[in-house]
């Protein structure tokens, strides 16, 4: 079981729509239950650096099968993930906006946003998650 | 002037419709005018490995204003820039599928398509960039 | 559907078993249907640089649903895939022993082999295809 | 003095028993005295992120004859080693899970261990030591 094309499309329109609400222009990307990218939009005014976070965001949270809020709360100095950000040739992000899509109890995808602050992103992503459960 | 997420949508739209017709599913991706990704799209069942060709054929297009097919030419061993494929990071791709766009003979984008034989990527990439022009 | 950690064990087992008959140490690697490692072996004496090229092999079989022979074909100067082995990170192995594994039609992971000769490494892998098969 | 393969599989072997007694998917790596690869298990479920963390702990654990959990408490900030872990190209990991393997007092190889909390990771590295150490 995994995302489909059809289900990144209606996960980056929902997200989209969030975006433009809250005006922040955003990086909205979708991978596959095996962490492969189905789908990338860049917002008109979007930041350029935030293609390869939004995907990376969306990659994290399916490698690790967590939202990459929390995963950043586990990686602070001291914390028992501290570092991993290292790992996987840079494609670890440890701060919001990465969330994963479950269907019947089961990771099949994930959710990555970047483009404006941490709960800004956080919030465009959860809109996203809740259309592909739908 | 460069070409926008609704320009990329559309071009998007067109190539699809032709890779469903010929029913191969495809990488489509678009880059702006910077070289940088604006959309990219992975129909259900098309390679994993052509995300990054897919999306390298649209930067290497825009990077030299050059069809990634003719560059391909020009970079068999013998010719003039054999080799070309090793600089830029592993970016430059040297076989059909990329495609500058053109507004007011300047461009201002490139359209970038894998998952088919070489034919079949340029024939879909064609598409996607007629769309633009309209 | 994707290839376990059982079928991944069955097939290096069968692919060793083979390069044991042959009296070559190899690397032996399957991923699973996202193109993700489920499990590798290095046979005492198999060479250190086939560590990245067997995982890779498997990596490229089912990124391009394709043999590394095959592709390899294709990708001779002056062919449509010249110069693909530049793409997807340093990850694309354009010669032999790397091997798709389908069930009911579909591509559910895949075998790559190193440390022999090119018809070591394909005859090996194709063991071990077998007996994901069973 | 090197682990070979038969002693990766008992280390595995042993590491996979004890995570299926504490039901935490684990991916599960040994390295040879040269910190190369011998053999990588990742177990149905387990995180796709780990399978390079857990090859990385092993690796550092034996490029520094450390176990992992202990360079990170020297790599923290304001800590000798603070930083290394963008040295070697990304293969360093700075959290528990990784442990040299000994032989008459000689490092001879290293297991790394990536799936679950810090203290999971590390139980299960301990228990594969052991079984090389039989």
């Amino acid at each position: 079981m995994t995302l489909t094309l059809t289900d990144a499309r209606a996960i980056i329109d929902a997200a989209e729509a969030k975006a433009l609400e809250i005006r922040q222009p955003m990086n909205i990307a979708v991978v596959d239950v095996g962490g492969n990218v189905i789908s990338h939009v860049r917002m008109d005014g979007a930041w350029l650096g935030g293609i390869d976070i939004a995907i990376n965001k969306a990659f994290t949270a399916r490698a690790f099968d967590i939202q990459t809020k929390e995963l950043g709360e586990n990686s602070q100095p001291g914390q028992q993930y501290y570092g991993i950000a290292a790992s996987n040739h840079g494609r670890i992000i440890i701060f919001a906006g990465g969330i994963p899509v479950l269907r019947g109890g089961e990771v099949i995808g994930a959710v990555g946003v970047s483009g404006g602050t941490g709960e800004q992103d956080q919030a465009v992503a959860e809109v996203g998650v809740e259309a592909a459960s739908e």
